[in-house]
């Protein structure tokens, strides 16, 4: 598979950054991580003064799962093409978010179980009518997990030549916690157990079968620790794909690309294990409530930016957490310093 | 001093909400906090379906406090006077903050030791030129504290008047996070070092002779635990009683109001201590840097909304909590039900 040349962002612009925050009329630091926004801002842009961002997208990739024959859900496999269209009717919870945070919604049909036609509004990306079951054999083969990812990069060149710069992902995939607990447990080498939450409200008895089936997905499929395109093809799905390759693809743009939660974050796993340095261009949304996400983001070395109980997925913890991110720019492009101002500075 | 009638919020409205929230397509509870923001919202507004906020305020209260002159603080005391000038500018933080959630920003002049003659855009309710150094005598007189709860509480009634519908608190004042720790250490019946932090960013040795001033003061003025319009009087501030007034005001009138962080939650300590069913009415916006807040928050029973490392004040905190409570009413308001958008409900 070929990858994007990606650079890590500079680290003087990031203080030259931190100096004009310093000369703002607040007592250094007091802002804190909004500080931390836009010093980031500024060092992904690679410019000293980034316009604000008009143009934001969230891009929720929708993709079905084959191991849900293996009653891993409460919900049933239709619900991923019935919530396509709720996203395509504005009625979905990442619709609200995103209209409040000012971000179009950009719906991506890469691998659902279903047949759109000629729906409008859906962007038509298939390379699979869902996976296999993972129990039974792998996800999809090689070559489909190359073409997921190539997805998401395509995307990502798409929009930045359109002018959009600031990015979140999203997810939608009856059955994803499943692959997305796979993902997690081999890349961070933790036991399934730890990494495996109970998605969309299972029961205990669910949850330790649910367990049982990432443990012999596993065992039987074998998926290579060092090896990112093998473990997405054998345990993961096309959506994780297809964010996988969106954030590579925003790196790769200089564009900051906000990481909603448990199953974008195993896209994200995917992608900073093809190259580390996509790091620099990611923001961890929120904290899930999906009990593997921590070990995630802490394997990254990644800080969520929100904590608000969420476990739904599509990019609502993306779409608030933008709104954040971009309170920071803000504060750096709008706030007065004490010179312009006219306030005394520090006793010295 | 003659507190309004306050009464707890409807329990069952709030159940009322949830059925409707349960209703959305989406996983029961999948959205966690959000869902807790709107059927708090639902509650307290004692409306099914609360029209979103159109008009929204930040009351940011300013005084001056003598015990600067202990050398408690980084900044000279001409800061409060000058920072008004920056808010009224629109250059302050809590200006761009503000503006990014669509808030109002009213500015009180409450007690600031400067005299800002005829400074359009100020609301000038000063009750004092500073309060006294309360290491040699009481910050007030007891007529003093209560004329400053009432400040608050007369705003509260004028712009729910006015047609607002979601406050939000700050406060300006160099040296109030001294204030704010005597209080907090008096209500909590904590060690005053528990509840000591750095304030504008002082040094060690700064901080160790901070501990030391409060701990005089306490002991100089022997402020009763049981009476928060004595602690108030005698080692609290102008600004802090003026937003437990506005806290005691808007609980009075049916407004939800978001609390910002270390200043504002010892005037919310304060609020309730006189009347505890405020509690129904607050949102603690942050959990800020200074080390006393939580102990404070815990003391009410609130859960912070956001924790960026804050630890300016203003409202700033306040501002972007009000957005994500927002996207949490909007959540209840616009999304789809299952019925509506057609989607299956949950495996039987």
């Amino acid at each position: 598979m070929k990858t994007p040349l990606i650079e890590p962002v500079k680290a003087d612009l990031a203080e030259t950054a931190q100096q004009r925050l310093d000369s703002l009329t607040k007592p250094k630091g007091s802002l804190g991580r909004l500080e931390e926004f836009a010093r980031r801002i500024v060092s992904i842009r690679d410019e000293k003064f980034p316009s604000f961002p008009q143009k934001k997208a969230i891009f929720t990739f929708a993709g079905d799962h084959g191991v849900v024959d293996e009653g891993v859900s409460l919900y049933p496999r239709e619900v991923t093409a019935q919530m396509v269209y709720n996203f395509l009717n504005g009625g979905a919870g990442i619709n609200v978010l995103a209209r409040h945070a000012g971000s179009d919604v950009i719906v991506i049909d890469i691998g659902v179980d279903h047949d759109f036609a000629e729906t409008p509004g859906l962007v038509t990306k298939k390379v699979l009518r869902g996976t296999g079951n993972m129990r039974k054999e792998p996800a999809m083969e090689r070559e489909d997990a190359e073409r997921c990812i190539a997805v998401g990069m395509d995307l990502a060149r798409e929009y930045a030549l359109q002018g959009y710069t600031l990015f979140g992902t999203g997810d939608m995939g009856i059955g994803n916690t499943t692959a997305s607990s796979a993902i997690a447990a081999v890349i961070t080498n933790m036991p399934v157990a730890k990494v495996t939450g109970r998605g969309t409200g299972i029961t205990d008895e669910g949850l330790a079968h649910k367990i049982r089936v990432i443990e012999d997905a596993i065992a039987l499929n074998k998926p290579d620790p060092g090896d990112p395109v093998d473990i997405l093809a054998k345990v993961g799905g096309t959506e994780i794909g297809g964010i996988a390759g969106l954030i590579l693809g925003a790196a790769a743009q200089r564009i900051p690309v906000v990481v909603d939660g448990f199953i974008s974050t195993a896209g994200a796993l995917i992608a900073w294990s093809i190259e580390p340095a996509v790091r620099d261009y990611m923001f961890a949304a929120h904290s899930s409530v999906e009990i593997g996400h921590k070990a995630m983001l802490d394997a990254m070395g990644l800080r969520p930016i929100l904590d608000l109980d969420l476990r739904l997925g599509e990019g609502t913890g993306a779409a608030l957490a933008m709104i954040l991110i971009e309170a920071g720019l803000k504060i750096y492009l709008e706030m007065a310093t004490f010179h312009e101002a006219g306030v005394s500075t520090e006793v010295p």
